[in-house]
């Protein structure tokens, strides 16, 4: 037998993903050990009530309600309560201690990452991360490691399994907003209170944890563009469906260079119209994937189940098994890079396609009107496809739909554009703003 | 400025990759240095001729024909020539020389694996080899560290550019084989001896790499079932269509038990018939795709362009960083992980569903006497589909073509039955057998 040094396993949370990583880090102790170099012993798992019933059946003498005194002595430690209090103050106190810390807490990172990463470097310690972006889907290290000698362009993402279920829905089954929400939760996809995942709070988090990676950035989440999904109407997935496109929720990590030549990055969330080829738009249901374009490697993606107790689970084990090999080599941990130190440019500065719907009054020189409203606005016109209501041929001041696709245009101009088709004479209303993405 | 810690890098090869690696590390010094903390110089790069033309201009100075010598008090050296000799003793001279190796070639490590592998672990230096598998596509670090504790139960990966090119064009253009090749070697999929890639010796290497990986086990190349393509005809690849299937050449690693109970691993490489829903399914042209089921994480899938200069460039770059930060960290690499120790098993313990073509002789009873040797042998039926040639539907003793789709069979079973038809008198012809891979 292989004598393997002891590493000290302390883990903070037993619900869906804390009860599966206890259970097969138990199962898998021996393997563990064999891959890491350590014998990694769980010395305790942290909850608010012991009596609590767990998905898991795991030795009582485990859990604790004493999370500080657990920390004492650990070597890893690893956080799965979620949310901002007390999880930040106990990830501090283990990295001040000298522990590693593995954790999931996007919500954390995304709001205080500069402070916890700087915790841990202070100390050489490591912040362990992978189950935060896409569960089990390995994107952190393929990221910092894999692509670290390459340049990131660009990273779409669908992060957040619970939209992508309802869009799929309505894409594939014609059903309504309310009606995917419905089936979404009674499936477990989605909360009580859906508003982090509809609303885009969960994506932008990712969006945060992913631009400030890709980009060698500390990117703060306050000034991640969001939109989420709640507006959309089967209308637009029907009208995106007949163009060749799929409205998918994106978390994009974008370069970008604003119009006074400021290189930059942009970090945002929204329902945009992907083409039906792009590999994004074959995830289906509560799957998610990351599609990254990298100036040497092209494009890549990355795909898998997003969430799940057992499937994040893996990512965290992952992390555990990399931290107890750099505590048997020995050395500081790697810290944050933030080497490129780039701006977040605000909305305006994205440069997209779009694709815009207008009911407009069906009467002679309309659409040169509408066209001189947008080529004012400094928005070129790629596509425009217009449809008269039906049996309203005959009436000369009848309504007409315009779906006009664009060129790239920046937000900025796009915005001013919209403004004016919607202040028209001629505009009736304007029916949808989508953006296009995945385009070269 | 930060003062980086220097470390002298040699690069073995100047070809498409090699050249590119060179590039990207002569213009990207700055970044490269910021996210490994080491100044990485280049300090050579050892060629056969001085006077070949190359793909990238660099500084003439750093060519040199005495590799030998460039090796020597190399930090970390880059072995981009290719082949087993001299490819092979110069990288034991770097290892044992201290230096880390970073290299593409996956013949030298599916054929010498273990002896590279055992003399770095003697010096305590490290081989990385993420462009060895699937270019840039990151797939040898999640293997190796993020489902590190996680247990791979099966890889399913299209891992040879050029096959797919070739099976995808004959699946969307109806192309035959030879005009199918031609087009691959006129656009540059194929070598002018396409053995390597259309008989699969290229996807079994890689096959013995993913195997040996996924399974903590060193898997002899010699031992690896492999089936190339070149038989595979337009008449199956219309028949696959027209059951929902497409064929692919798949590098298959699977963790199987044999009839005995021995826990062992399978690496297998042929064309396959994959569900057209299966996500390999879309892996079009050259591009490659690794689909991986982990126990935990479920199924994950790796894409990309799985060859190219600048593309696998992208790889070596990002495992120069990862050597570069192991350097600036210090301790012991990371050895190969064969704690499992499984004995790679015989295609005959494989378990797969196969898809049967057969043309009999159509006259009473002949449904049911193939039905019998199939019972017979074992091989469970799931599907059969009958059809007579037309034209000859009142002859009684005209031809039929029958499908079988079977259950889940032993190879070995299935092999046997299918000497059995052969064997049969209403057999005609054994038009096709083919394995179906990615079901559950």
């Amino acid at each position: 037998m292989i004598e393997y040094r002891t590493l000290r396993v302390a883990l903070l949370g037993a619900g869906s993903v804390g009860s599966q990583v206890a259970r097969l880090l138990l199962e898998n102790r021996e393997e563990l050990a064999a891959r890491s170099g350590a014998d990694l012993q769980l010395v305790g798992i942290a909850v608010r009530n012991l009596d609590a019933k767990r998905d898991v059946e795991l030795p009582r003498e485990l859990y604790t309600t004493d999370a500080e005194t657990l920390i004492v002595g650990a070597d890893i430690v690893i956080e799965l309560m979620g949310g901002i209090e007390p999880a930040k103050t106990y990830i501090l106190q283990a990295l001040n201690a000298g522990a590693d810390v593995i954790t999931g807490n996007k919500a954390l990172l995304a709001e205080h990452g500069a402070e916890i990463f700087g915790a841990a470097e202070q100390v050489g310690a490591e912040v362990y991360y992978e189950a935060a972006v896409a569960a089990a889907i390995p994107i952190i290290r393929p990221l910092r490691d894999s692509l670290a000698g390459d340049n990131i362009k660009r990273i779409l993402a669908i992060v957040n399994g619970s939209t992508n279920y309802i869009l799929d829905r309505m894409d594939r089954f014609g059903d309504s907003m309310a009606d995917a929400q419905k089936t979404a939760f009674e499936l477990g996809f989605l909360e009580a209170d859906p508003t982090l995942d509809v609303e885009g709070y969960d994506a932008a988090q990712k969006a945060t944890l992913l631009a400030s990676l890709a980009f060698h950035s500390s990117v703060p989440a306050s000034g991640v563009h969001r939109e989420g999904i709640s507006q959309i109407t089967p209308e637009q997935i029907q009208a995106a469906k007949d163009a060749g496109y799929v409205i998918k929720l994106l978390a994009i990590a974008e370069r970008i260079t604003d119009e006074d030549g400021t290189e930059g990055v942009s970090a945002r969330v929204y329902p945009a119209l992907v083409d039906r080829n792009h590999p994004l738009a074959s995830v289906h249901g509560g799957n998610n994937a990351v599609f990254v374009e990298a100036e040497a490697a092209g494009p890549l993606m990355f795909y898998g189940a997003g969430a799940g107790g057992v499937q994040t689970a893996s990512a965290i084990l992952g992390d555990l098994v990399s931290a107890a090999r750099r505590h048997v080599a020995g050395g500081p941990g790697l810290g944050e890079s933030t080497h490129a130190d780039l701006p977040l440019l605000p909305i305006g500065s994205v440069t997209t396609k779009y694709q815009i719907s207008l009911l407009v009054t069906d009467r002679p020189g309309v659409l040169a009107r509408i066209a001189g409203i947008l080529s004012d606005g400094g928005v070129s016109v790629e596509t425009v496809q217009q449809t008269v209501q039906p049996g309203e041929e005959d009436d000369a001041t009848g309504t007409a739909t315009l779906v006009i696709g664009t060129h790239a245009a920046r937000e900025a101009a796009l915005q001013a554009t919209v403004e004016a088709l919607t202040a028209s004479e001629d505009t009736q209303a304007v029916v949808s703003v989508l953006r296009v993405e995945g385009a070269e």
